[in-house]
């Protein structure tokens, strides 16, 4: 990216929830009004805290981690660890959300070492130009918020490479600020890199040599190799989903703006269910070492929870990159865009309506996870609800911190 | 429909594997040459049907249905059963296939009878006009020659109400032979009806309210819904995530044709694993009224398996539907098509190498589910296994009796 303008996808597919490596510039102060948090959790809240968070809800998860004394990586690149972390978290006024702890810095700056090895040189994910970039995204930061309970780093590195892989796919598919007519075919081709082709012995090796063909597919493959190794098949091909349902999610949101289809806010939310961080927290229980099995998640009350999650999740992504779409070329569409269009309300308005859509979706999200944690005794359910849940925290945590990416509207 | 000519979709999806409700003129003569049938099956095959096929294969399972008095469904629908099976098959020369007992043909009627009363009076599928192309699909002689296990007639018509309805979106979502520019949007709302969507108590009703707004939603949402009541969470599941594959390889073939892209001959393979008639086969546990679980549906060698029976089966449709989309306006991606362009053959030469790559995929198969039908001792995953098998050889009887539908290039 030799220009630090905006992202070329981030100015077509606007309100994806994995973002490219960030292009706003750093901004230092903190927004003008900060009121006080929200009032206490709610019902549902305080049920899904004593079933999940607190100590007597399940004795033997714990939302620390089990550390482990581990191997550091062959570290033979001089990878530059990602900046420092920022000053102060800047939570959205009036955004339901629950505080984490600050993310071990030890343990970032050791994935921050591997996770930018192997970017680097173990797939070329981006072009040198692109570094500063890749630091101001801190994945490193991200993924150990998200991940409390990952027993290693190198658990920590299988979410670390599918994070960024997925936004070499954004950032490699889109050239020149508009989406190509013929992402459906690339994106399809970049996705066999995680749901392999099987094909005859003449056709087979030209479509594996194209896994190496660019960044994108070198980056899915290679992400997906190591997750393959320490996750299930289950695991893997619920993983194989959920990227199935983004890339869906990507094709509908390209297809709207090639049509300058403005959504109803109904379709709106349909499509960032696809276009959706759910990817991310449904591999927790990989990432924390452990399974959750196959019939268990595709309860339809489990089903529920994680959409649920990925829904307010993701519309926390919109809420917190508003700025930064409206700064970008072109119309992007986003929660609070959606609504003032359809509904008729001021950008304000709007923006105070997406944000209690979010806080209704949370609340929903923890009554619905709460229930399914009290009604169903296997250990593994409780511990993989609290996972989503502390990605949904994390998630939130990287967002209000993240002053290199997100400003807020002055709103209040 | 109200010209009888090719129908919208079919020229502009050329080669996805399930088809409208056909279009072509029936063809009452046979092809000019009728070569033998090819040699006896490989080693691969003979292995296969010692496990699968034969009599000391697999003790518990029969290729031949469990008869169980049926209760026959409420018949307030005056539905014409449709046409009465066709004379005889017409095999291309050359294709690797096996040949299946004729569907029963009381089975077929009820089957016919309580499918045509679901499309016409619980979803109106289609307008009056369409009844005669309806009927010519022959949708039950179809799932019945695949699903020689089903032990009712309600499972069954699981099989039938889906197939119906992935041909109602396909023939609903395109108008005027041209993919809509917002083709991605309107398969993402289709296939929320799939999977559904979680959102806002003030949202959520017009979402509901939009599954019944068109013919493919209403289809999709209706098919789905019976699916769920005899399907485990898991099996509803993998049907989604074939779906959404499914639903990627539509987008990736529109892009193609929007940019009149012709693929690499791997490309197209690729394209093609997912355009796919995946979902049909892999609900043959669903339809035979048991389950194969998750953790081995998801084994790598059983993921393996089912990819190629999906290539070599839609492979059979390209090469089937060759003339039907040779007729059609514009140029319809196919693998005799883009072999002949890509590799610089004579459409004779690239339709005969076309046939040699299916049976090389017929072959793998072959290989690969005697292989892991003979290193899994689960008696699920054999008969799973044998269910595909059927479902293959179901599929090729269809094509290779529907003469309402197809006819076959003078190549021999």
């Amino acid at each position: 990216m030799p220009d630090p303008g905006p992202s070329p996808l981030q100015s077509v597919l606007p309100s994806r929830p994995v973002l490219p490596f960030g292009t706003a510039a750093p901004v230092a102060e903190a927004p003008a009004v900060h009121p006080p948090e929200p009032a206490g959790p709610a019902h549902s809240a305080a049920a899904l805290e004593r079933v999940l968070r607190g100590p007597s809800g399940l004795g033997t998860v714990s939302l620390h981690w089990t550390r482990t004394e581990e191997t550091p990586a062959a570290a033979e690149t001089p990878a530059a660890a990602e900046p420092p972390a920022p000053a102060a978290s800047r939570p959205i006024p009036g955004l339901y959300h629950h505080p984490v702890p600050e993310p071990d810095p030890v343990r970032v700056a050791e994935l921050s070492r591997r996770i930018k090895a192997w970017a680097v040189d173990e797939v070329q994910a981006f072009p040198p130009e692109w570094e500063d970039q890749f630091d101001g995204f801190s994945v490193s930061r991200y993924m150990v918020a998200c991940h409390p309970d990952a027993p290693t780093v190198d658990h920590l590195m299988l979410a670390a490479r599918l994070m960024v892989a997925e936004n070499v796919v954004d950032d490699s598919y889109c050239e020149d600020g508009a989406t190509p007519p013929d992402v459906g075919g690339r994106l399809l081709l970049a996705h066999t890199a995680l749901d392999p082709v099987h094909t005859t012995q003449e056709y087979q090796p030209a479509w594996e040599e194209s896994l190496s063909s660019d960044a994108a597919r070198r980056s899915y493959r290679s992400a997906m190799a190591y997750f393959t190794q320490l996750a299930t098949p289950a695991q893997s091909d619920r993983y194989r989903h959920d990227m199935s349902r983004l890339h869906m999610g990507y094709l509908a949101e390209a297809a709207w703006d090639a049509t300058e289809y403005v959504p109803e806010v109904w379709e709106y939310l349909a499509m960032r269910q696809f276009n959706n961080f759910r990817p991310c927290p449904t591999i927790t229980d990989t990432v924390g070492g452990y399974e959750l099995p196959a019939e268990l998640h595709a309860l339809p009350a489990m089903q529920r929870v994680i959409a649920l999650a990925g829904n307010a999740t993701t519309l926390a992504n919109d809420l917190y990159s508003y700025m930064k779409e409206l700064k970008s070329p072109g119309k992007h569409l986003n929660l609070p865009v959606v609504i003032a269009e359809k509904e008729g309300l001021s950008d304000k308005e709007a923006y105070l309506k997406a944000v209690e859509v979010h806080n209704d979706l949370m609340h929903e999200f923890e009554a619905e996870a709460a229930a399914l944690a009290a009604a169903c005794p296997d250990p593994r359910v409780a511990r993989f609800l609290k996972g989503v849940a502390a990605w949904v925290d994390g998630n939130h945590y990287w967002h209000a911190s993240n002053t290199y990416r997100y400003t807020l509207p002055d709103f209040w």
